[in-house]
């Protein structure tokens, strides 16, 4: 299991249309690919037009190889992109077992 | 509730003995303390000296009046501190209901 930790900033007048655009996108697209496992969004308090995307995959090329060669990842980025402010950054994590 | 997400990128030859250090301290000081409800330490695929650490709190003032005013913070930073190779970034964030 790998957690992608997408961080987004978004143009500034459009965070709310974006919130709601992500979490169906989230639903719709993300949630329906191969090795998929989870997801949550989180909003700043801080920063009101910054947010994250924490993905769970079963395993990286789920992601990297998979559901970003897609079609579906079009369509997704597509969706989203059109809101950012910069280009996002990602990375992979993985989760210190205790 | 409220999540708080520290990013931390470490002296690069640190990043071993800074991952175990953190889990201790982590355990030993920041559960210990008022509002605290739970955390995960998360080391990044891509930058191996790159950390999140993801607090959850009852409340934002229990993380920033409650814990960083208190000696707790003093000791925590203490441990932790050395190990740094840029000053972290810490942010607070709501997490989205579906």
């Amino acid at each position: 299991m790998i957690t992608e930790v997408a961080d987004f900033l978004i143009l500034e007048d459009k965070s709310s249309t974006f919130e709601g655009e992500l979490a169906r996108a989230a639903k719709d697209i993300l949630a329906k690919a191969k090795g998929y496992v989870g997801h949550k969004i989180l909003s700043s308090h801080e920063t009101p037009n910054r947010f994250l995307l924490v993905v769970e995959w079963e395993t990286i090329e789920d992601h990297v190889m998979g559901f970003r060669q897609s079609e579906a990842f079009i369509e997704w980025r597509g969706i989203i992109g059109p809101f950012f402010k910069n280009p996002p950054t990602v990375e992979h994590f993985n989760v210190r077992k205790e």
